[in-house]
């Protein structure tokens, strides 16, 4: 997806809130949106949002000093989802279809990011969202494919997110591959909470290569892209790996919340709306 | 008040907002934001908000070359708004307390740049804003204040808001002098759309002297400057004379909506509470 015009008030925002959780200096959080200014003129054109986000969260990191500013959020997201795990994985077990079921449990997941700042009981919106139906339902083309494939590429998006991730994985009869970003960047799953997350029972973990809040292909490491153009099935969980792959040619199922205006245009949805949507799919049905 | 850090991110917002209301070529407000960014740096400390709304008012004139981006919205709001005259009238006419009635009409125009790019029936808000109780209330000092006044100065906001203004000042029994920007700067009100407002009528019109958004003083002409000084009552419009006249030392009624939580945060109220706030008032009432 591309940058749109609104993004660049949201990238001031965000670089804000990521200052914000390092620290309560003023002037410090001014210096990161000075630096974050002047660098909007130079962003390349064809730029996606997480290759912009790139930049911005090193910003925040060298300025403040923090190798992941999200340290203490990632960590309670990933408590909390944790504790929610059982009573999700009962859900999952007495409901009709457990694939279906569980692939909105992983939807659900993806509002953990919401929780940032404020009030907010995962819980509550989580059941509350699983019993919402699916705005875009493409689930028939992925169980076929899920059914047809022999291998599966899941790319993670938010930590504690990826608890509910887990609970997909394990009704996935394939091997999974679940992708992580390299390094700590917003409140993105890495190697570490992916492991705190009880995906490693699951699936095996790599990393995609990349510092991005997405999975920005021209970023990711030589194993990751190879593994990204053989695997069967891509499973893309969240806003940040939309933006960075939807204009990407490749069958791929993006399994998101719609919480941004912007991003909501570009998909057609509604903001709130909750999606598994396929991309590219006659060509990926093709190869069964 | 000054620039909080939230302000920056709408500092941008601002300035696409404004850019589309000229042209939808994305280069061009691309460019906009661009030389937006690159003055974040160099905004001196001690700015307010409508300082920077000055300058960035300032670049998409430049850039667009157009000297009134709100033009058309300026006219759409002035004629909304004497088409609600009458209505307005009755309703101050037959109230209990006439001056109280009128400062709820006038502070409840002050919802009129809500209207900006979305639906919105003026009048359906505005009658439901009279009806509500104000949030702070310091209408008795405001009362006692005029009746000991020899002159009002009342310094203007948003044009079409400019029509409930009049009906506030024609129930003043004080002259009163009504103050308007220099040239257009955002939707507020210029010596012309005073005029469409019918204010000629009931007031003397200067301008301040600013092309900025806000009252800022040591952009004004002296001969305001003097009147300022001088007058008895000043009565301050809206949240960019807020903004610009908060930290002065002066007597000031400051009628507004608190529509942006930076400056509700400031003024220790609730986004869209209603406000008839006196600041300074002992020295004020001293002079009596």
């Amino acid at each position: 997806m591309k940058v749109y015009l609104d993004c660049y008030p949201c990238f001031l925002k965000q670089a804000i809130q990521a200052g914000r959780l390092v620290t309560d200096d003023e002037e410090t959080i001014k210096k990161i949106i000075e630096a974050v200014a002047l660098k909007i003129p130079n962003f390349p054109k064809e730029s996606t949002p997480p290759e912009i986000g790139d930049e911005i969260h090193q910003i925040v990191r060298d300025i403040t000093g923090s190798p992941d500013p999200y340290r203490r959020v990632k960590d309670a997201n990933i408590e909390d989802a944790n504790q929610l795990y059982p009573d999700l994985k009962k859900y999952v077990e007495t409901s009709g279809n457990r694939l279906y079921t569980a692939a909105k449990v992983a939807i659900a997941g993806n509002i953990i990011d919401y929780g940032i700042g404020r009030d907010f009981d995962i819980s509550t919106e989580v059941f509350t969202l699983v019993d919402r139906e699916l705005d875009i339902d493409d689930f028939d083309d992925f169980q076929k494919a899920l059914a047809q494939a022999k291998s599966v590429l899941y790319l993670g998006d938010n930590a504690g997110e990826s608890v509910f991730d887990r609970i997909l994985i394990e009704e996935i009869d394939t091997p999974v591959t679940f992708a992580v970003r390299d390094i700590p960047v917003l409140n993105d799953v890495t190697y570490e909470d992916a492991i705190a997350s009880g995906i490693d029972k699951v699936a095996e973990i790599i990393s995609s290569g990349t510092s991005a809040p997405g999975t920005i292909l021209r970023k990711c490491h030589e194993r990751f892209l190879k593994l990204f153009r053989d695997t069967d099935v891509v499973i893309s969980k969240g806003q940040g790996n939309y933006e960075a792959l939807s204009g990407i040619n490749r069958p791929i199922f993006f399994l998101l919340r719609a919480k941004c205006p912007v991003i909501s245009a570009d998909l057609g949805v509604n903001d709130g709306d909750i999606l598994l949507k396929g991309m590219n799919i006659p060509e990926m049905v093709n190869y069964s």
